[in-house]
């Protein structure tokens, strides 16, 4: 966990999402969309997401200037059974597609006991945990899919760039236990780690990427000239290509070479493909029945006995579960960063994240 | 692929198949039951799943003589809604609950586009593919998760063993190429190809399980002092558990430390869970389009350049396509498992798989 220190700033989660719905007003959107965004783009932040949060602002901005995202969509459902839904986001930001593919799929699991929903037309929309925790209040399991936003990995043995980091997230009530969350890309590391291994000047471990001729690649300066690895080999490749069939290819969304790669276009439409699966426990049995079992199997792999050297075994989802208490009292936003936003916010012709930040 | 060599006998799939259906009939079991079972073991052999086809036999048989699997069970759904169910399998063998959990999810997934089905009180049924391909032929997907029948993964940094290799299935429908079929446990090797090292003989590669210091172990015969290893460290453990809360938690079967390890105990109830989702492709759009859109994907992946020294790439699920029309003329059944089985045979009372077998 990165704890505040002298590079960083804390600031408070509305403060963070005021500043993110102001940047969003000043291009014209509503408000009720710049909140719905700005808020999942805070509550990114506060669970330690640092890498999906108002760090992408600038990017967000500079697509949506360019006209590369539809700041007045008309969401809409296309396909609908009892079930199921696809969604069609008409290019909007993939936040607000997101958010309604959620509650749709919320309000149909409660006849049907699952339901599914296909987001086509949408746009990168932070990070996946959020949307598999958002049925957790509703005593009601998700499973989310999505298609990245540009692809880094070949197939097993190629090296053509035909898949995304695909990620897959779960959220799963507990009962006295934080849930368990997990979200992963389904290679070793995800893209944003390599970036941010350029930016601290820092090597990468050999695992992470390979060059061209198969040889360990870390340099994370010459990133542009390998692919990533799946996890597991061939079976991380495997799974990147299952789930961005059941995100893209299920929906009618981009997959496969059709893939955008919104770090360098901004204008073209990427119609980004995400899929959220909700379960209702209350039709599978009773839901304090399923939350005691999950307490005890949270608590009976936390009590563990440990290799040498481990100190504390962690469940997916318990990390970002204590960030996000200990952030509400200010999360911190690295100073290199608050610089950029400054900048950003002067051009937007918005007040700074930190007051005084603009004047450096 | 394993060719058909001098170690190795062809048997005719009908041939496994009677021979399977023999074994269980010997056992009281009805003859549409055991048709049923020995129809999908020898289908596991077909498709070159061959540690979860026929060479099972004997420890099915073993586990049944003992009293631990019913005979007849009461398959019946114990909760319902209209797209999931619960099934209770009453003790019986996987193979028959998990056909009955899919052919439910079919006929709910016509109805309201995607339908889940969860199996309590099943037993290990075979290979995760078998169930995950069965949709195809409706032009449906399938998606299959499962509690493993033995605890050999701990927690990530943990030396407890609560989790399982707990494997997950995709099958999706393709138009003229071979369907999508992922089968894939959340360890780096699954427990059988364990066993198997330790039968021919072979070492371990690096990375496929640790000691309890943390060090690597490569001697499968030394595998009861060690752990396997997750795909992609945390990541794979993080998988495995979220599975086993799917495929067990979920539908009240057995996770964690409930798990029965039934290679060494043949009596106890296994309370074995597993689930199935299944999705109906033409409530997302036009069918046609989508296995075309697969197709398109299939051939970029299987085109795509390739790394020094790689001959040819494949899709999951391509390699056991081959294997199943080729091995039609013939499956290769080791000898040292021939000679099991004629064994076998003869305590059941039944003719041996390969005549001649039972006089060596």
């Amino acid at each position: 966990m990165n704890a505040p220190s002298h590079n960083f700033t804390p600031v408070l989660p509305e403060t963070l999402r005021n500043f993110i719905q102001a940047a969003f007003v000043s291009q014209g959107f509503p408000q009720a969309d710049a909140l719905t965004i700005a808020s999942l783009m805070a509550e990114a932040d506060l669970q330690g997401s640092d890498g999906h949060g108002v760090i992408r602002l600038p990017m967000y901005m500079k697509r949506i200037r360019a006209g590369g995202i539809n700041k007045h969509p008309d969401i809409k459902v296309v396909r609908e059974r009892a079930g199921m839904a696809v969604l069609d986001g008409d290019n909007g930001m993939g936040h607000l597609v997101m958010s309604r593919a959620v509650d749709l799929a919320i309000e149909k699991a409660r006849t049907c006991g699952v339901a599914w929903v296909s987001a086509r037309h949408s746009n990168h929309a932070g990070p996946a945990s959020l949307y598999a925790r958002k049925p957790l209040q509703h005593d009601m399991l998700g499973l989310y899919f999505a298609v990245g936003n540009a692809n880094h990995l070949p197939p097993w043995g190629g090296t053509d760039m035909l898949l995304s980091t695909n990620p897959i997230a779960a959220g799963i009530p507990a009962g006295a236990e934080p849930p368990v969350v997990l979200d992963m890309a389904t290679t070793v590391a995800a893209y944003g780690k390599v970036k941010a291994k350029a930016k601290r000047g820092e090597m990468m471990p050999e695992g992470w990427m390979i060059d061209r001729q198969g040889k360990p690649l870390t340099d994370p300066n010459r990133a542009s000239e390998g692919f990533l690895l799946p996890i597991g080999d061939y079976k991380g490749y495997g799974l990147a290509l299952v789930v961005g069939l059941l995100a893209g290819t299920l929906g009618g969304a981009a997959m496969g070479k059709d893939v955008v790669d919104f770090n360098a276009d901004h204008v073209s439409v990427t119609n980004t493909g995400q899929a959220i699966l909700v379960i209702d426990l209350s039709a599978f049995g009773d839901v304090a029945v399923f939350k005691g079992a999950v307490d005890t199997l949270v608590r009976d792999i936390r009590n563990s006995e440990r290799l040498p050297g481990v100190e504390r075994i962690w469940l997916p989802g318990e990390q970002s579960h204590e960030r996000r208490q200990s952030y509400q009292a200010g999360i911190p936003i690295a100073n290199t960063l608050v610089q950029e936003l400054a900048v950003l916010a002067k051009d937007l012709g918005i007040a700074p994240l930190v007051q005084g930040s603009a004047a450096r």
